[in-house]
């Protein structure tokens, strides 16, 4: 088997947090007319499963494209941490002007992952729900 | 095939909520060390899944135990309805009083579905997250 | 260990079968009131997918409560060789005059696999879509 | 963050239909060695899971990247409503003619949904069971 | 809500591990016939599901069953930490004898979480494939 | 609709297997960092779901782009009957040197599969847990 080929790696982490959808670039009636009940003031919240693909050689001492401990360190720290269990409008800066759409999610997780030192960031992918998921691979 | 069999139907349905656990009965570092993370402030969310099981006698004319169209629209205004896209605490009575953890939803959910007229509730159970479930039935 | 205590086996199998619903005891107004879009005289179809639990004391000697690889050989003959990639109510006897909904499979299954000879049969369960399933525990 | 990123959307459906594999360019013991039990004259059938992936960049007003309410109508009208609880050769006129697996599904599908006013359609996936899907990426 | 109602908790964990099944009560040619390729020499493994069933009155302070914590604290030391990334027959002591079959790993498992001092254990249910589980409710 | 139009398929497949994860191009403290309790001396083991995705242009008399049974009976000797319950640095040639991690599973099914005849390989994925996924597309 030659060593150095091109592998992917997609590990997947989740948290639960809780989003309320409304655009201040918007009106109330537009607001409500987009979001549907998503715009309830109250907010309401789910479970996001987030999938993080990495693209790298594979080592031929260690067999592996990255250290998935350091990896889970990295993205606990990152993402994990200021994410779970928390109100994405409320708590995370980005979100106090774009809305926190399942898009705008990607996007946020994939600028605060992509320098990552072990291995390339190949997409970031959150699934909202089982009917749902959102993939961006960067620009 | 002898007809009056006793069968039972599961029945699956989703909702997204969110919520805050915290006691009144208890101290804000009691809630703090008990609910740890669930007791953020800013409120968190789930997709929960909620699956009933109904109990009757299989009625020989039509091969069914009860209804589907019945008991789905039974469900939605009894449950989906007032508990999808919402904050239990904030918008369900119920939660006024009592802290909105899995537990209680299964008894506030069994409670709203036990006088369903198609045949008998058998069980609630509410599934928070892939490594939590909880199931009521009845007393 | 102790030797000889009870434990439930669940072994899953998947078919692949079309039915349709329709009740010769039945009006065709009733027939398309009650089975809806189920009641389309072309027939639709449905992965299937059957759970049966057997209860069995553990074997000292192997450490099981049934002999797995006679457990499918049964299975296969009596429910899958016949069910699968079938019309039901073209191709199952039992379904000339009972009305092949999920509540009749499972009893039809049960009663078809109640007599294997190496463990006591606790129930049938059959899941026709993920927000479905049906289960049969006998008389 | 940036606005008029580009981020795909997965968005999910299901529909249960019967087909039979069968084609008229190949005789009755070609039919019988190719397709299997799939070729029985009585037909079977499935639970298709559709996915369909959408691309487009993120509306800054919005934070999306398509109207999902409209997306869901357009999927509803073009595949859903003919599709679900149907007989796929019998009732869906492009399969009077093409043989009606998964391959020629996704293609259909992909045909009925190109035109999409919201955003570009970038593949029609369709599972047929746990074991296999399709996929279709237009031309 | 009346506080003391009793409900059900499953909670689900994962580890994965290897075994060999043979049975020094049975010839060579007896193992291999019973146990099929399970009875290969280098072992095999697998990733097994844990879930485990608790039952108690719901507090009236709390809104739970029992502490979360405190449980997965509990079978950390007792089950996951001896048993994840381990050679069952190797490394865990009952299987010197007993032959670590997934019946015997339910009945190992109950034995060591059944003094949970937190609620009563009702079950433990493990998944050694998605074809396949066993369930143990004590004696 | 037109013939000869490329579709993917996908086509999943489950083997479970032991292994170690332990180079011998590093020492005895760095193969312990690296590889954590998967580098335990006595193995551990995995249920290993194999995705293979195929791609080709459909063909107008049979609507498929591979014949499913041939490709079943390819992969059974190449990769399933070789790799299923055996412990994989013991039984399989290619890891007495290559360390058994996923990433050189990948590439080692690739090549196994690579010359199948019916239609061009697009990539080999393995998940090793419901966390964990590797992919190869081949040079």
């Amino acid at each position: 088997m030659k060593d150095g080929l091109r592998v992917e790696l997609g590990r997947r982490y989740h948290f639960a947090a809780s989003h309320r959808l409304h655009s201040p670039r918007l009106s109330e009636e537009e607001n409500s007319r987009l979001y549907g009940k998503c715009n309830n003031p109250f907010g309401h919240g789910h479970n996001y499963t987030l999938e993080i693909r990495l693209s790298g050689p594979v080592d031929p001492a260690t067999g592996m494209i990255a250290d998935l401990a350091g990896l889970d360190a990295f993205v606990a720290q990152r993402v994990i941490e200021p994410f779970d269990h928390r109100s994405l409008g409320d708590e995370v800066p980005a979100f106090a002007e774009a809305v926190p759409t399942t898009e705008n999610l990607c996007i946020e997780i994939f600028n605060r992952l992509k320098d990552f030192p072990g291995a390339r960031l190949a997409s970031v992918r959150v699934e909202e729900t089982s009917k749902n998921s959102f993939e961006y691979l960067g620009q």
